[in-house]
């Protein structure tokens, strides 16, 4: 595979007249080759017109079609492995293995979407057969179904450059569901980005699908973004980043002359309560553990733990011990943009105005505009109460630990909580069964509770929930991780008083799919 | 049951301070006892925290004690059958077996809910064993169902006093799901909002449920309705209504810190497409149906035919002079509102210099701020493409007819439309498979496609869907009408890890309640 730095536009190729941009590799500051060209207000249009002409005919695929697409895409992620993590290694600074790993991920999701379009239930039919006899009036037949929205904007994350990027989970749930996609690389890896475009592209025409199914365009900046958002034939957005940029989005998804919805998974502390039973049963180990995952990826992650809260018990004070021992011993990490370390710069040097600083891990060997030390706050429950916006996510490898002297302080603390992706519970069974109340309240605040596991650790299965009350995503009714993604990109259409042969086949009265349905609320059998 | 005039603040009454307002008989414009009063902005507010307290428990009841709940209002709308429809009667004018059918649909409804939650399948139970064994690392236990949303803000509508407003189907969708509900009445039939809400209220004491649950507000403006939506504690909106009120709404709803759902229901075309086998089989009948279809509850109904595409053939003539000759000799109606039958009489001279106005009703026997004539216009289809705010709704009695000459001329004009509720087609069945790529265009339209019968009549079912892109509701993924409306007020929650006693029965292994499941991702036996 090589790089060209132009947009894809359906089957065409961008132009290189656009403002061009390089990207960076974070570990040397060097900046890597090609030079890549922002995609021209007309080559936006003209994606998305593409888009739009696609759909006439890409909605009317079948499952079995559509997941022969995304397997294929799946087979090119496979085969191109070690390049697609090679360059991402460069662009990225994320080591190797989970490079690696993530182009499996992408795979892996790729070929669940194909498994649930293919097998074909996904989209809830329901049949409301007619009642002639019915009293004062017949019943019509009535049967609905979920058809695909239409044309999806979707926003590459700059963590995730793989499995939440072009070929990403966003990408792959809209595709799966019928949906058009026109992708907005993200400036910090864009050759990545590229390289899963070919993939793509070369995926649909393969298959002999419209052109307008995919298209890929580079921005260095916000133009592009804005005119897609904006674009009157794109029916939905699905974005992961920043609150400011998420919230921004939204915004313009709802001043639209006509609204879309627009998914945002923006910004999450993820709190974890460590109950008493918890450090009982190894203190020293869990502080091990908890600076794995909030430095994982750099601390990088949707999921880290950005606010611990521990009881006062005998053992806390070892557990703050080693935690901030190993936040000492740290070496320092590079971020994934130089935008991103002074952002976190920017917010650790802001919180330790308003908490105590208790670890720092050690200066960068030599000066970067990508290094970040991991940091370690503590503050008191009442300072956190006093100042709700100590719970905030900051976006790099730093967690604050609040210890919580009484029983009742966790409840406390957990109904200040704004809107998160994840809650942990670490503990012993008997605390949990001693904190029903809390698990109710933390049930309002997240979109997955867990107990006893760091929330990084996030699989993409069927029950999987990547989503969460505001500001950790934009809608709380929907998740960006596992199969009930694609439920975004889908509408309810009822079909009142069709003939049986002019019925999709999901519909039909033979059932030619073999699917799961509702006849009159109950599952056919 | 008497009539006090004053706001229901869980199991408090409101003052009666506020400004008062009366409601009016549009059959004889006579002013109605007693004097209602509009909630002040504490009143809201109290009955917004009354409703997230009452959040915290009866999110936790089961679907079974919901259920009794939701059955013990459908009793009291039952026993109060009479009353509810002789006051409705007085304040909308909509004839009195409607409104006897009416109070049946309400009741009827709350019973499909009570069904759904008793049954309990409905939450969606996702479960994800864990891997043990799982290489490189074991995935945990995963499982995720639906859970409540929060306080749900309702706006009664003023065209469906009874199974739209105070105990109609959003509320009846929002307490199955689990979330309390503050009603804002609609001031045109405050005293069977005042009915109706003795019912809930005397419910949700009889069940000995937490008084939050249920709240009513009356304001003759515009204050109450705002404060409700901006609320910080609202979780969502429900609204049916005009198109600018309910992009207000929207509008409020996102600008907010904490943006919320916002499902608006709001302005319909509802277009029929006539195919030349329906005019064969019978014109003047077609023709006297759709007099009917349009005219029904004086054209105020959300689904009312509002445009209407016919085919140039032999038998177009004698369809539209039968239209015509229904329309010249029918009397004039008694609309809802004063200001609707001003809107009415704005928007239909508007349009008369748009569109050829072709028939007209009698002139109303008596001066009257509610009436309003019946109306036929018609227009070229030229005319509709050079201006699509043709195919807009006027709400009332008024319809458009829009010949078409060629058989590409249907596409053409299903291409130009904006989003519809329903798309309604008649024909035969040669006409129907001649029209396959008609089909797949309304399909991207509308959120019901009807074959051979007019839109007005709305099943409460399983598979109905009321729902349509965008100006016919905020969100085309949801519907109002049918079990599928309980969706929108509810969210799924992911359990990691969680032992078995203190998961939601939902949850439990052992599957206590019996409800249909996914484990890993295939139907559970």
């Amino acid at each position: 595979m090589e790089l060209t730095g132009l947009s894809f536009i359906g089957n065409y190729r961008g132009s290189s007249t656009g403002a061009g941009f390089q990207a960076a590799n974070p570990q040397t500051d060097a900046t890597l080759q090609p030079v890549f060209h922002s995609a021209a207000p007309e080559e936006v249009d003209r994606a998305v017109r593409l888009a739009a002409d696609a759909f006439a005919t890409y909605s009317q695929t079948s499952g079995k079609r559509r997941a022969a697409f995304l397997r294929r895409v799946a087979d090119g992620f496979e085969t191109y492995r070690q390049e697609l993590a090679e360059r991402a290694h460069l662009e990225t600074a994320l080591p190797m293995p989970r490079l690696l790993g993530e182009v499996g991920r992408t795979a892996g999701q790729l070929r669940m979407f194909a498994g649930v379009v293919e097998e074909g239930s996904w989209v809830q039919a329901r049949i409301d057969p007619a009642l002639p006899e019915r009293q004062p009036q017949p019943r019509p037949d009535l049967r609905s179904m979920l058809r695909p929205l239409g044309p999806v904007a979707v926003f590459g994350a700059s963590n995730f450059p793989l499995a939440f990027s072009v070929a990403g989970g966003d990408t792959a749930s809209a595709l799966a569901a019928g949906c058009p996609v026109v992708v907005k690389a993200h400036p910090a890896h864009p050759g990545t980005s590229e390289f899963a475009a070919q993939i793509l592209s070369e995926a649909v025409s393969a298959k002999g699908l419209h052109p307008g199914v995919f298209s890929l365009l580079f921005d260095r900046g916000l133009d592009a973004g804005t005119a897609l958002v904006q674009h009157p034939l794109v029916c939905a957005v699905a974005f992961t980043g920043s609150l400011r940029a998420g919230r921004a989005l939204m915004d313009l998804a709802a001043a639209r002359p006509r609204p879309i919805p627009c998914f945002t998974e923006m910004s999450s502390g993820n709190p974890v309560f460590v109950l008493p039973g918890a450090l009982r049963k190894g203190a020293a180990a869990l502080a091990k553990s908890l600076y794995a995952s909030f430095t994982l990826g750099a601390g990088q992650f949707c999921t880290k733990p950005g606010i611990v809260l521990v009881p006062d018990t005998d053992e806390t004070g070892d557990f703050i011990l080693e935690l901030a021992g190993q936040v000492d011993l740290s070496d320092s990490f590079a971020l994934l943009t130089a935008g991103i370390a002074r952002e976190y710069s920017r917010a650790t040097q802001a919180r330790a105005s308003q908490a105590t600083l208790s670890a720092h891990s050690k200066e960068p060997e030599h000066t970067s505009a990508f290094a970040a030390r991991a940091t370690l706050f503590e503050a008191s429950l009442d300072k956190l109460l006093a100042n709700p916006s100590l719970a905030d996510e900051i976006f790099g490898p730093d967690t604050l630990l609040v210890q919580c002297g009484k029983p009742k302080d966790f409840l406390r603390a957990a109904a200040a909580l704004d809107g998160h992706l994840t809650a942990t519970l670490f503990g012993d069974e008997e605390d949990l069964a001693a904190n029903r109340e809390l698990i109710h309240i933390l049930e309002q605040k997240a979109g997955r509770l867990i107990f006893n596991a760091f929330p990084t650790g996030v699989e993409v299965t069927h029950a999987m929930v990547h989503g969460g009350p505001y500001p950790s995503t934009s809608d709380p009714r929907f998740t960006s991780v596992g199969s009930l993604a694609i439920y975004r990109f889908a509408r309810p259409v009822c079909f009142q008083g069709f003939p049986d042969a002019m019925l999709p086949p999901e519909l039909q009265d033979a059932n030619p799919l073999g699917i799961a349905r509702l006849r009159d609320g109950k599952p056919e059998m």
